[in-house]
C-alpha cells in the first residue's frame, strides 16, 4: 500500500525556498528537487541517512542469441567486480559516501559469499524467451518479494534512500520488450545498442525481439509482461520500488533498464512515481522515450550506457544540496538581506 | 605565459580509459572529462588536491540606473552571508568539500576582517560606464593582477584545481556588453533578466546598456572593452583564469558573468581554454551561445542563474568521479572479465 503524495506541505516547502538569500528561483531544478524531498518526507527539514545503491544482477536465456556485445560470463565476473571494488559503480558509490550492496538474483554461476552480496538466486538465468516465457508467475512473484524484503531490510538499517542499478547481459532486450508491452511505442524505438552494437548486430537484436514478441503476442499486463519478456533482476527491481515508496524512501531512479522495472512496477500503482527522482538520461535508444512516458525530466544527461545504478550514484551529491539549501541557508530575514 | 597543451598523452589516456571495465565509452561525457583532466595534468594518474572555489565581489556604478531587481546593498550582505556561511554556496561548497574564499575586489562599503575574505578592493565600485569608462585601465590592470596573485597563493597552499565566482549587483550588464563587444552577437541576445527582471525591466535594461555602447562605440579589444564596461569582480577573474593555466591547475569555469571574464582572457590568450572544464548552461539568456562561442559542451543543465560559483561547486563531484574512475577502476585484466 502506497500512500499516493498529499500535497499539504507544498505551499510551506516552497515559501522556505523563496525565503533563501538568492533571486527567486534562481537555484532552478534544485529547488524543485529540494521540494520533492520534502513532499516525500513530509517535512521542511528532510534528511539524507545512510543512502545505499543495491545492484541487483541475473542471466538471461535470451544472451543466447547473441543480442548483446559481451558474453554472458561477464554477468557473474562484473559481480565479482563490485565487490572488490574496481567497477564504476563501486568508485562512484565510495566517494559519493552510497553504501553499495549486491543481489544474486539469478547469476547463471556459483558465486563466492561475500559480506555485501545479498544470495536470493531465483534460478541460474532465466528461460529463453523465444521458447518459453523468461520466468514461471510463481518465480516472479518469488522475485518481487525478495526485492521487497531487501528493500525492508535496508529501510530497518534506517536507510531513507535508495538507488537501484542492475547487470545482466542481455537485459537490454528485456528492457526494450517491457517498454514496448506497457508503453505501446514501437519496438525499433525502445531497441538500442546496449553495451554497443553495431548497425548490423542491432538489426540482428530487433528481429530476434520481433519473433519473441510474435511467440508472446499482446502483452499488456504489466506482471504477465515482466513474467515472460524479464529478468529476475528486472522482477527484484520492480518489487523494490514498490516497497521503497510504501516505506516513504526516497528513490533514485538511474537509467533504461532500471526505468523499465519502475515502468511494470507504475502500471500496478502509479504512486510509487511521487517517490522517485530520476538522475540521467541515458544514452541508450528509448530511455528519452520512456522518461516522457513518465513525465520525468531527468538531472544529468552526460550520455552515460553502463548500468550498474551509476547515474543515479553520480545523481546523488546534487540531491544532497538540494537537502542542505532547505535546511542550511539562510533566509532573507535571517542573514540581514535586503530585497527578500 | 599559458602552455598550449600538447596531447602526446591522449591515445595513452584514451586507451587507460578503454581498458577499465565497462562498455567502450559507456560512462559517456565523464570519459571526456578524464581525458581532458589527464591532458591538463600530463599524466595517466591525475590527482585533485585543495580544490577551492575563490568568489570576487565588487560593486557596479551603472546599478543605479535600475539595471537589477535587487539594489546595491546587496552586494556587501551576501558577502557577509557567504563568510556567515548561510548562501548557496557556502552550503554547497561545504558538502562538496570545497575551501571557498571570498575576495573583496571593490564593494561599495568596508568590509569586516574575516579569515576567509581577501582583501583586494580596487575602489568602492566601479564608474557608471554610462558617463564614463567603469574603470581607469591602470585600474583593469591592477584588478587583473590582484586576480593573478590570489591564484598564486592557492596555488602555493597546493590547490591544484580551482573554481572563480563572483557577486556585484549589477555584473550580467557588464557581462552581457563584453560578450556582444568580443563575440559581436547582437547586444539583444546576451542581455538577460539577471536576477529575476520583469519583461519591462529587461527592456529597460537593454536600453540603457544601448546607451553604454552608443557612448563608448565599436570596442574590440578586450582589454579596453574590460575597462570601460567590465568590473572589478570582472577583472579580477580575468586574471586569475589566466594565471590558473599558467599554473597548469584545473578550472571549474561557473555561468555566465565568469564566462564573460574567460571571454576576456581567451581573447588575450587562447590556451587559456585548454584548462577549462564547464560546469553547468545557465538559464541566464546569453549564456549558451556564450558556451557555443567557445566550443565547449557544459556538464549540467539545471536551470541555474545564481551566480557565486555555485554550478562549479555542483559540478565538482562529477570531476571526482573522472579522476577516480582513471585512478580506481580496475582493468578488464585485472578484474578477468571477458570481452575487454
Amino acid at each position: 500500500m502506497i500512500n499516493p503524495l498529499d500535497h499539504p506541505l507544498t505551499a510551506a516547502l516552497q515559501d522556505k525556498i523563496d525565503q533563501k538569500t538568492k533571486p527567486l528561483g534562481s537555484l532552478g531544478r534544485l529547488e524543485a528537487l529540494a521540494l520533492r524531498i520534502g513532499l516525500i518526507q513530509n517535512t521542511l527539514s528532510p534528511t539524507l541517512t545512510n543512502p545505499a545503491i543495491v545492484i541487483f544482477a541475473g542471466d538471461h536465456g535470451i544472451a543466447a542469441n547473441g543480442v548483446s556485445a559481451y558474453p554472458q560470463s561477464v554477468t557473474a565476473q562484473m559481480v565479482a567486480n563490485f565487490l572488490a571494488g574496481g567497477a564504476a559503480i563501486s568508485v562512484i558509490a565510495k566517494h559519493n559516501r552510497l553504501d553499495l550492496w549486491i543481489v544474486d538474483a539469478g547469476v547463471n554461476a556459483d558465486l563466492n559469499r561475500h559480506p555485501k552480496l545479498i544470495e536470493a538466486k531465483i534460478g541460474k538465468g532465466t528461460r529463453n524467451f523465444l521458447d518459453a516465457p523468461a520466468m514461471t508467475e510463481s518465480e516472479c512473484a518469488q522475485a518481487m518479494q525478495a526485492g521487497a524484503d531487501i528493500v525492508q531490510e535496508r529501510h530497518r538499517a534506517e536507510c531513507n534512500c535508495i538507488g537501484f542499478g542492475e547487470m545482466g547481459i542481455g537485459n537490454t532486450s528485456s528492457a526494450s520488450l517491457l517498454m514496448h508491452c506497457l508503453t505501446g511505442i514501437p519496438l525499433a524505438q525502445c531497441v538500442g545498442r546496449g553495451t554497443g552494437l553495431s548497425d548490423a548486430q542491432l538489426s540482428h537484436k530487433l528481429s530476434i525481439l520481433n519473433q519473441a514478441l510474435a511467440r508472446h503476442p499482446g502483452q499488456r499486463d504489466p506482471l504477465a509482461a515482466l513474467s515472460i519478456f524479464g529478468g529476475f533482476e528486472i522482477a527484484m527491481m520492480a518489487g523494490a520500488y514498490l516497497k521503497a515508496a510504501e516505506l516513504g524512501m526516497l528513490i533514485i531512479v538511474d537509467g533504461f533498464i532500471a526505468g523499465s522495472a519502475l515502468l511494470v512496477a507504475a502500471k500496478c500503482h502509479p504512486e510509487v512515481l511521487d517517490y522517485c527522482v530520476f538522475s540521467h538520461v541515458s544514452d541508450e535508444q528509448g530511455h528519452r522515450a520512456l522518461l516522457d512516458h513518465f513525465g520525468a525530466q531527468a538531472l544529468l544527461d552526460l550520455e552515460l550506457r553502463l548500468g550498474e545504478g551509476s547515474g543515479a550514484a553520480l545523481a546523488y551529491p546534487l540531491i544532497i544540496s538540494a537537502v542542505a539549501m532547505l535546511n542550511e541557508m539562510a533566509s532573507f530575514a535571517e542573514a540581514g538581506v535586503d530585497g527578500g
